[in-house]
């Protein structure tokens, strides 16, 4: 295999048992969320896991796309209009209409005549919170950035409010209960919203209105984060994402499909509580208070396995995916 | 359409003609590409485009993927043994034989058995030019960051040397040529590289070697700005992305395909300039020293048109893709 990017190795073996020649081998990404330990990790809420099942393809297993919801304080007047139409099961015999190639693969109703459930409206709602998540951080904004202390001011440092180096976007940009987030001002001033990376699912909207959560769409290109605080992110796709990453690019206006034949049947979307079976359907990511985490999170900034001769010394945010692994019911995980 | 996130119209409207309406609607980065003169487009150097025709799959045009190769200074040793090896018609029969979601696709001889062309042989070079292309940029480095003139500074400037704001993984980056890259150091000390976005080609290597451009991947995801410097970054995809980006994710070790049966065959690999009928593969860029280009920025980091209530201030180096179009043979490009 000796052409492979070796980095690429790391989905493969999120969840590999750690062995003894494993440990003699340099550290990377994956060798430390392999040596994490069980109490590092984290069970997501049962409630914030959204199944979307795709029509049958003739492919060998059901396309699941599982979608972890955005936790508060963020987006929630959105992520309970997503819970009141799963519940409605309103989503069912919908579609995946619209695929644009490095942009999104958006989903719902496209005739947009579909009732919508009682009580699911647009919110009237800002994107920020003013919730000051950053604590006592270092200040970025005043940072001295000549060059050597600013390569040492890009290295993460440990726990909640790692520093992700600078950012085209924000002032300021972390990591807290698993999410990435974004923000500017500092203290009493506080503002941080969530942030668009590959993977993220936001409410597509019209001009007027901020959206209600029935037309959603996935990140499948480099994260738009120019979207930040324009649109409401509520929530990441943390299983089945190839489904919508390799869908047709819709070749209509806007890249939506231009006739119904070529849209993608949704069959149903529920609500990881509302299966059956629900115990297959348990996820847990990697505390991001966790000292693997914060070893994680330097390793990505500074990879200095054999493949790197020059390690960036910073990482951008998006390209710190937080692990996320499924947790077999047998006890297996 | 009320629900499409109207930026994405973008790439549908860069080739349109400018209508008086358009002219009164709100300035985008289309409607500013849209409105740029001839003369401020540079045609690519036919030697520098690439064309890959993947095989039939019952599509009903071909399925051609075509790349731009890094001209000077960047990587001009493995663009040249990529040149030799399209003369020698190496690829051809060659395959796709490996795609990772949210990373790449790659292609060549996965069987690892397939002689070279005589002078095809793994460089011995950096992945730097210490070429000083910065000129007498602002200092980002030492900039003032305290928020308020912070956000100002991630506001592009004019011509050469646009400043993209912050970002994690240079203390500078720009687009020179119709190239984003990016650099460190300053003056006589000044190192620059090309860089990883989405879309960009680059040289699959073993750890001993630099790779000799034989088997080669193309970004699909967001931008692993961490192989920036540690791989050679040879080109860009400027038409057929979507035959790269869409294909079936592979689920052996490391995501190369785990049956043959299963890769994509590649017909043909050749350089525009030995085709036949090559006035059909001739392209320009919008120069990345004109007006129009420096207003498109502009634009990029701050979105006012009607959809956005949050403009960024400032925009990824790989959110900035360089316009590209097709030159019509008939001249109405």
């Amino acid at each position: 295999m000796k052409h492979l990017l070796l980095i690429a190795a790391l989905p493969l073996c999120l969840a590999a048992p750690v062995t003894a020649q494993e440990e003699e081998e340099p550290v990377t990404p994956a060798s430390i969320v392999a040596a994490s330990s069980p109490d590092e990790w984290v069970e997501i809420a049962p409630e914030d896991i959204l199944i979307m099942r795709l029509a049958d393809d003739g492919s060998e297993a059901p396309r699941d796309v599982v979608i972890q919801l955005m936790p508060p304080p963020f987006s929630q007047p959105w992520v309970q209009n997503i819970r009141t139409l799963a519940r409605a099961r309103w989503w069912d015999g919908t579609s995946v209409y619209r695929v644009v190639d490095n942009w999104v693969t958006q989903w719902g109703d496209v005739s947009e005549e579909k009732a919508l459930p009682e009580g699911v409206v647009s919110p009237v709602a800002g994107y920020e919170t003013s919730k000051d998540l950053f604590g006592d951080l270092p200040d970025v904004g005043t940072a001295d950035t000549t060059q050597e202390s600013w390569i040492q001011s890009m290295r993460p440092t440990l726990r909640l409010g790692i520093q992700f180096g600078l950012d085209p976007y924000a002032l300021r940009r972390s990591i807290w209960k698993g999410w990435p987030f974004a923000g500017t001002h500092f203290g009493d001033d506080s503002l941080v919203w969530p942030i668009h990376c590959y993977g993220h699912v936001g409410v597509a909207r019209d001009l007027e209105t901020t959206g209600t959560g029935s037309e959603l769409y996935a990140v499948i290109g480099h994260a738009p984060r120019q979207l930040d605080r324009n649109i409401a992110v509520v929530g990441r796709v943390i299983e089945g994402m190839e489904h919508l990453s390799t869908m047709k690019r819709g070749t209509g206006d806007a890249g939506v499909y231009e006739s119904r034949e070529e849209d993608t049947p949704i069959e149903w979307v529920r609500l990881a509580t509302d299966v059956e079976e629900s115990e297959h359907w348990r996820y847990e990511y990697l505390s991001t208070d966790s000292d693997s985490f914060a070893a994680y999170v330097e390793s990505r900034a500074n990879r200095n396995d054999a493949f790197y001769t020059v390690p960036a010394g910073g990482v951008d945010i998006c390209n710190v995916q937080v692990p996320i692994r499924w947790i077999d019911p047998e006890g297996d995980s």
